[in-house]
């Protein structure tokens, strides 16, 4: 089979649209929030019927395949990447955004076989942009290809980073610390829409050279991952190493001379990996 | 006259439409990038462009009123306030973003009489939303009503703030510093979109609570903060003294409450007036 997996994305691309339906809908109404473990990590009843109804939609038509979901994991299945084709699902990135009605919430469906990446979907569902990008095929935005920046000059730079939802004020001061030292390089400026799904997408556009976090899972950057690398960019972990999807590390970038710039700059932390 | 700036609004509305297809057009195409006083502060030839297309437009049909643009002034117009009614414009808030095609690019057009701001209008022209506020009128995003979030724990609320423009050391890390004990009050999350103008209209929909800068100009607040007032909010100095246009210390937030606890951490630092 040339074209394996062609058929799972349209699949894919088919149950984000309808998730997104559904978190635009919610979206509209009064939200019931839980607490999860923060008051910074939010969980919603959306959360949960989401990631349902895009488990159930692949299932049917893949009833062999595995799932790494948010919410499953939450509620105690297994984090494993095996060789079995893998669907790794983030049913809600941006569940404080969600719960804000902050505008950039995005359902994020990547999928591995033999432990690689070979395509991935995020549908960044309130400004209606589907994007994809599947191995050897390239990165698209609504039907539109996607390439990253050109750029290689770091003062000329965007960068992405996020705050994340740990709070022990060691993490914050080195997460700060590092924003600020790269801040001062001087870059053009540091943004973050409150999903890495979607900042990863933002890179694969162009709009941002990199997009660097350590904590995110793996949930939220299977996807992403593809979409940059296909449309151009490379993953990196943050201390410059290979890309590992469960290593709660990733950088993302337009090319390698913006990615080892900002790694000079990154204070890392301990966190536990995804697949322990 | 029982509502004398009504069809000044509207014309304000048309004009601001305008000049969001010419800067949409522009961020299709290659962009010839001229340096400000930074490498930060880019400004492009569309900047000037939108600006005169604007004051253009108005100056057609109220031939002896006064503007304040970011152009103009950058060119050595004046930038005071006087009784005069002024229009004071910002033809492109969000020109990092504009020049990287980060999605956030907004055309501000306040109005002001007797010093006192009357409307101002709104037109995040990548997202396509019109928003507008006149004074007892209300706040509206394309047609919808806005109202202000009516969350009154600090601790559940987003707050927005940037890093700006500046890059002196000792304001950098005042800026920093003020983020990190606000995220570690702690709050749900800091955001911020690279416009003030939107940054403001993200507080008058209730996606975040409040919103503050220093050393922004009047032309990207003064839109927004009749926006923010007429969903409900309220507008204050960055010290809770009364909010002053000309100052360039902005507050907006959805209440008293929220703008009281913000206000004991931020860290203020010296910056020009703009009528000086």
């Amino acid at each position: 089979m040339a074209d394996p997996w062609k058929e799972a994305m349209d699949h894919a691309v088919a149950a984000a649209r309808d998730a997104g339906g559904v978190i635009r809908e919610a979206l509209q109404k009064e939200m019931k929030i839980m607490h999860k473990t923060s008051s910074v990590d939010l969980v919603t009843k959306t959360d949960q019927k989401v990631e349902q109804l895009i488990i159930t939609a692949i299932r049917e038509k893949y009833p062999s395949h595995s799932f790494i979901g948010e919410e499953s994991v939450a509620a105690g299945q297994p984090c494993i990447l095996t060789d079995n084709p893998t669907w790794i699902i983030d049913p809600v990135d941006g569940t404080t955004n969600f719960v804000h009605g902050f505008p950039f919430v995005a359902v994020s469906i990547g999928f591995a076989v033999n432990k690689e990446l070979e395509f991935g979907v995020v549908y960044s569902c309130v400004e209606d942009k589907m994007y994809t990008g599947r191995k050897g095929k390239g990165a698209f935005c609504n039907g539109v290809k996607l390439s990253v920046s050109n750029q290689d000059d770091v003062k000329q730079s965007i960068i992405i980073t996020e705050l994340g939802s740990n709070r022990d004020p060691e993490v914050v001061s080195k997460i700060f610390s590092t924003m600020q030292k790269i801040l001062s390089i001087p870059v053009h400026g540091l943004r973050g829409v409150g999903t890495a799904a979607t900042n990863m997408c933002l890179v694969a556009s162009g709009a941002a050279e990199a997009y660097f976090e350590i904590g995110i899972h793996c949930w939220d950057v299977a996807a992403g991952a593809v979409i940059v690398k296909e449309a151009g960019g490379i993953l990196l972990d943050v201390d410059g190493g290979p890309f590992d999807l469960m290593s709660r590390r990733t950088l993302a970038a337009n090319n390698k001379i913006i990615a080892e710039r900002i790694i000079k700059e990154i204070e890392t932390f301990q966190v536990e990996r995804d697949d322990v």
